[in-house]
């Protein structure tokens, strides 16, 4: 991944920009992303019961405005959560000034997103205070958009962005997202905070439909530490700017165009999971032959987040008997002694017990950046896919010393 | 805790011993417990679906000899899980040999336990030799206890035993007990080893009643990683040796011995938490206000299981916002802007947000052995309490070079 994307990656008709607004100590933490003309929006966000303001704020907007959005606001540095009614007054003001100072547009067109401490006050002055400044900074080149990415970081490591490009009817449609998130990170039906740009043209509702097809298998199927937070959001502004027709069915154009759509997810999805706290190496884990899609995810995600696997992984200890017990606890019906495990390729269980191989060949496949983890449970048809990292010391160290 | 237990702690009828039988490098990693009559028995098993020979062997075992036991085997340093039939047949001929050296009693007589890697074939010979030796240092004493106690250690950097006394219609019955456990611990339905040893009279369905009442809320209640064992265990010898009456209904007698083997059970189950891998501090998590019991365990389960809630514990972080998230995601209904929380006997969090409290004085008294969590959702009337221990650094250390 380059430090930013090309020209040619760039939507037509978005600008974006950044700012620092003083909710970090320093550095960038307040990013402004714009559709020069109304686009269709959608959006899907947490599943926690815990919610933070501008999650709530954002799904009203997105009612009241039916599906047509300007501008998504973000800040980093405090998650605006459990904070109370002044919480949601400093979201809707936040919304009120992007609004006033973008000029001609409602409140309810602007998306507003927070991510960083859960239970802090927000303060709303410094924040508002900032919108002038960050409005009169919007550029739609590649540099600013970088910048955007960077301006929404928490403890992430390194910004994360993804492009792709597909073709509507012979025209060209451009994709653009980019996303933060490093811990806190077992998403459901949305995922931390991603943002997509899309110049192509089409309806709020089949918009809804294809983001959803996107995030399921990408954004949804990556887990860190098991912990949903309570911000999670995931939104595209498409505007209809690069000519090409509007998608209106489900035909070839709607498929094309959800097919570059995932495309984009899983990049920033593995992004994610590649920049876990304290990670070494992404863990790709494939569960076949399971009785249902269900019980292959159950299987998948409670091996993903079992501490004793994730640990092994770290020290690169081929122990794969520690992901068939996490298998065993799972609340899936099979028959541990038909389970078969590859892991890095290599064959080390067969029919429920040790298949013979080279512990040390193994410990070499394991040191690698991606390593695939397959397991077939041989009790049914269904399979499903989950990504995750290794856990490390580090994540400890990042995580007792958060807040001070 | 002192080292071993005292001669008066030691029920009537019962000896130990141990030995090294060459499954670990060095130490002890063989124990047997006998009782020299005929004794009642029960135990629970692990719910994994991944079972380890030993488990399935004792299963049988009790269904054949119908609560009838007099001893019990246990090797540390092989889990002999994930072994196949030979794995079956390594535990059959180990009982066969104990039942041999005590003579005159059926293999179906022996219980057979394993703790230690999953995965690796268990050498036989060496087990099987070892027998002859263990039933010669069979004493009655509480330093053999004490041995035994050591013997069946893995990653436990402390033998863990627990002792209570009651009386049974004015006689003195007496209850030792002892366990194994540092991680992969979310026992369900039964724990990690733990052998009890009591010289009540009791039946072995009433004793199997109340085995389940003392573990339900004790280590059924404890979670170091909530990784569940293929090879949980925890069973109870009754011989009768004290004269008392035999416990024969459900009265007085009943539930007197039950509070007593729920205190043993207790101290155990916590003996084990305060040992886990790594651990600094033992957590108490209280969920109060819940919709039903089911609610108020999963939401406690997922607060204790958090590795955002459990590195922050590890940092003595008050950071009361993870604390609200894991239980956002526990799949439970409620509004949570109603919830209060208070850590370490401080109010932190009042309806959903903020309570101002000192940070510093939080801080403080989250450097403490013990803490307390109590989360009152303000949903209902029902309540659950579960254990767990703060995540370190540590506990990656020991988990990512188990094998090596």
């Amino acid at each position: 991944m380059s430090t930013h994307p090309s020209a040619s990656d760039l939507p037509r008709g978005f600008s974006s920009a950044s700012a620092h607004c003083g909710l970090k100590k320093s550095g960038l933490d307040l990013g402004l992303l714009v559709s020069e003309t109304p686009a269709a929006a959608a959006a899907m966000f947490t599943t926690n019961r815990v919610q933070a303001a501008p999650v709530r704020l954002s799904q009203a907007h997105l009612r009241k405005s039916r599906g047509q959005m300007r501008a998504i606001i973000v800040n980093s540095g405090n998650a605006n959560c459990c904070t109370g009614p002044e919480g949601y007054a400093a979201s809707t003001a936040t919304a009120q000034k992007v609004a006033q100072e973008l000029g001609r547009l409602h409140p309810s067109q602007v998306l507003v997103c927070s991510t960083g401490v859960i239970g802090v006050p927000l303060r709303t002055r410094p924040l508002v205070r900032a919108v002038p400044t960050i409005v009169r900074r919007l550029r739609a080149s590649p540099e600013a958009f970088a910048l955007f990415t960077r301006a929404i970081m928490t403890t992430d490591t390194r910004p994360k962005w993804a492009a792709a490009k597909c073709r509507i009817h012979g025209k060209q449609v451009r994709i653009l997202g980019c996303c933060k998130g490093a811990g806190m990170i077992q998403p459901n039906m949305a995922t931390m905070l991603a943002f997509l740009a899309t110049d192509a043209a089409i309806s709020p509702a089949l918009l809804s439909r294809a983001l959803r097809l996107a995030v399921v298998p990408t954004f949804n199927a990556i887990t860190v530490d098991g912990d949903t937070s309570t911000n999670d959001t995931v939104a595209i502004l498409a505007n209809g700017q690069s000519g090409a027709r509007n998608i209106s069915s489900a035909g070839a154009g709607f498929r094309s165009f959800t097919a570059a759509l995932q495309n984009v997810c899983r990049q920033l999805a593995l992004a994610i999971v590649a920049d876990g706290e304290g990670a070494q190496r992404v863990i790709e884990i494939e569960v076949r032959g399971a009785p249902s899609a269900r019980a292959a995810d159950q299987v998948a995600r409670t091996i993903a987040n079992s501490p004793l696997v994730k640990t092994a992984l770290a020290g690169a200890d081929p122990n794969w008997g520690r992901i068939l017990a996490a298998a065993g606890r799972a609340g899936v019906k099979f028959d541990f002694e038909r389970v078969d495990v590859h892991l890095a390729g290599l064959l080390v269980c067969r029919r429920g017990r040790e298949h013979p191989f080279s512990e040390r060949a193994a410990h070499r496949k394991m040191l690698a950046k991606f390593v695939p983890i397959a397991v077939d449970l041989r009790a049914g048809q269904h399979s499903a896919r989950v990504w995750t990292c290794d856990f490390t010391g580090e994540y400890v160290t990042i995580n007792a010393s958060y807040r001070t």
